[in-house]
């Protein structure tokens, strides 16, 4: 089948590869003309604007987004949209909000796909688990697609209507997140702990058999063997956190606690407070007001 | 080479299985007779007493415990002790707190190692993940028995001296508590949430490809194929407690927090109060006394 | 000076009686006939229609609001604003959302403040403490009335422009609510542990004296002297959380941790969960997974 | 009555100067002759030995520990037990872990009560909380004591048998460490939130009135007044932190969970974390490792 891939960043140069070589015919457009020109060495079909990508498509046209979440996907849909019609299927593979993804499945004159994907760059090879919101219709006929782009046919699901992909794409991330911070605190324990220890080769040992064994905990242990078992200079910094803070939004929502979810998204929060904690700096001061504790000042 | 086994629990036979299917010789004991003979239905050697066992072990002696954690490892050894000299090799592979473990190499004329077991019954077929600590001598002279057990040579490691191993293994424990109580934040979410999802489905989906894939997202996908999207008649009741309870206090001694590990240890506690929390009792009243709110009564 | 009272619900009624009290003349109207009569009798001017009690305020009308935050406030708002003018002030001392209050304060013609009150039913004895967002002239005007519903003239602040009487009362609600919180797991440990303790006796102590002693701790202590030390047949259950949540999610907002407040909020969410926790039963679950540990089924 | 007072640190010199105007009789002793010569000037009896402190005693000794917690306690028992009998009342006024409380009971010849101690410094003024552990008899004969140290006869009371009264002060304490934090989550909020508050004038107005009113609020309003809306130089670093520790001790000891006192005092572990949190080191690291996202390095 044809697929037009709109937006060749990382995630969609390998988008692009991987439809390529089940077999499947690309149209590749992005604004910046080198990423075209990347993906017509690989073996795309180069567009040179959104309309000359719609001409190349022909009738019942099948378009993978891959822009960056938020006002670019709108960008592109209104430009689209004059041109799409009910037989048409657009697919937006990247990490939008899932109520924005429920408001253009109703405005879009084509069928319209979320389709959460997760996996990273690392997905290259291996292929991405893709979780897809939609009209069951839409998804059957992009199936050929999502063959390739996944690990296969066991790595894509349509889950439900439109928005549930972005929904558990979302939830994916919130759960991502808790998870990192439990090996963090399991590594950060160990290397403040009572042994010496190996935290590579203590990963390498973990993830042949024991019950914690992850992809996550493959990527500890190449982290420890690339940076060092005190992971060098590796900051005390972490960045990201909106598909978290939609999380534990949802979670209120729904009256669901997120205690853990909650606390690994404040680390990062807590991490780029760049001034110091203003509570902690309370607590400091409260000490000595009932205690006489010495007040800790700053240089 | 030959090993003595004590202790032929699930857990015990299938390293006298998994030791035997290596070739090598297992003399194994339990004070369960059944036991016994089951183990000698696999090819063992039976031994009727702890004597027994060391008579049939001869020089150089290799015994591995897998009796429960506690006393019950105090007391196997204190018969075993007056038998062994620096010769022999005692491997416990239970869940011992290390401490002990290291309070136990100091005293056992035997060279001890404190062997972290990790990967439950389904280790059956695929080996286990094991954290040794002790002398390296000892994990060298043990290492074809090790290999046998744990999923192959890189399932086991030397971690470092005594009591690192089972220090490894609780640390793991700690971990394992927080990683469940993540995903079960994120299925909560997901079946509380906006979506009618298949929660099998899901974990299916992630399970291929997916960031936060992991064997306990597996089992996540096992326990909702075998119980249903809602979990059926599964209780809100989660027994057990004592690695996690471990882990949180070495924290507190070490001062590394673990929130993570903590909340996830305190949802098991929370889960057994059967007469419900008294904090939200007082908070429920609380409400009455400064705002009149309605006190929500038992029946 | 002359005061429209709106919403004579527990709240509106002490509000009513304490500027009476102080020698001011009340308009008083309710949609409850009943409440109006109870109004006049305590001496208020009694109205049977917005148009009635904004005949009888003449011109520079003053207006306060106590009715239920949400949709209430907007109706009372719409009928009343084709009446009003910039010399008129109408002050909302109810728990409206800080945004909404901003929103008012753009469309409504007469000059708006929005004003946080806290301290409940006792108030009517003791006065309130009222956080006060919006012009300053407006502020000014109605100071005789804050002196009067207030405990006086500390109990009362412009704190800023308009919302941010209602931003820092729904931040003080927050805070109320970790706080009941961390009396709460004091109490649930003394209750759950080691000795036998009249815990009306320790929260007496505590309040002469103790570096913790407080309002809220004072409730405590009239809860144990009124319910038992075990606080007799009150329920695991609390309920309410609005303002809670919305500080939570200004919160992330603003990405400022707040782990207490969230776990405070989220006790409240767990102890409405009337089927069980479902986190907890995947829990329960894979423990079976890994370790056939039996799993705990509902009867 | 007559009182011996042994360690005349600030505590200890507050107990004897609230003693002495009380019209009782004490003699203090101090390693630190500068302290002695202190208390004699306020005029207690100086004692330049405890020997001499105990001759100057006479019978039925009543002694007033405020040394550190700790081996202090135990070398000053030490010295003084050959020379107690069961009529002598032994009073240890400091923060002790309330199992050596109990082992200390058990083993002084004379009548011990443990006396947990609340109110800092300025106690001096208002007199302390008392939560007193031990005999009937003792506590009875020591009131007049402890009328004049605490607040008044409120100030004091006998929650239960040996030990109970530093346990109940081990609690309080976990219970202020979450005050202090659920303090310090509001006004972090309010500090970095969407208006430009003075928060000296916010906590005023709360303490006039407010549901969250209380002493600890009392001292971040006069935080605020001292150090300035942004708290100047007060660092982000909070020291101490033992009893504390003790108390999520006890929790764990009793399985109750106590999140908030638990997060509360990770704040302080995590604040004296000078070279970063490791654990969010690793999860700036894994986010390179899945999504290629850039790794924050130090400089």
């Amino acid at each position: 089948m044809q697929l037009g891939v709109i937006g060749l960043g990382r995630m969609g140069q390998i988008v692009v590869d991987r439809v390529l070589e089940a077999g499947h015919d690309v149209v590749a457009f992005d604004l910046d003309e080198e990423a075209v020109a990347t993906a017509a060495d690989g073996g795309a079909d180069p567009a040179d604007s959104l309309e000359d990508l719609l001409d190349r498509l022909g009738d019942e046209k099948r378009i993978w987004l891959m822009v960056p979440a938020g006002e670019a996907v709108d960008i592109t849909l209104s430009e689209l949209e004059t041109h799409l019609d009910e037989d048409d299927v657009v697919i937006d593979g990247g990490n939008s909000y899932f109520e924005d993804s429920v408001r253009r499945a109703e405005s879009c004159p084509a069928a319209y796909l979320d389709c959460g994907t997760s996996g990273g760059p690392a997905g290259a090879e291996l292929g991405f688990s893709l979780m897809i919101g939609g009209p069951e219709w839409a998804y059957e006929e992009c199936t050929p697609v999502f063959d390739a782009v996944a690990t296969g046919p066991n790595g894509h699901e349509r889950v439900g209507p439109a928005g549930s992909g972005h929904y558990v794409k979302m939830v994916h991330n919130g759960v991502e997140y808790a998870l990192m911070q439990a090996y963090g605190e399991g590594f950060e324990l160990l290397h403040e702990g009572r042994y010496d220890l190996d935290l590579e080769q203590v990963a390498s040992v973990w993830n042949n058999g024991a019950v914690i064994r992850s992809w996550l905990l493959e990527l500890c242990e190449e982290a420890f063997r690339e940076e060092g078992t005190d992971l060098g200079d590796v900051a005390d910094r972490i960045e990201g956190g909106s598909t978290g803070t939609w999380t534990v939004q949802e979670g209120l929502e729904q009256e669901v606690p997120l205690p853990l979810i909650y606390t690994a998204l404040g680390e990062r929060f807590g991490s780029r407070a760049d001034d110091g904690r203003f509570s902690r700096r309370l607590a400091n001061r409260l000490r000595y007001g009932f205690g006489r504790h010495e007040v800790q000042r700053r240089d």
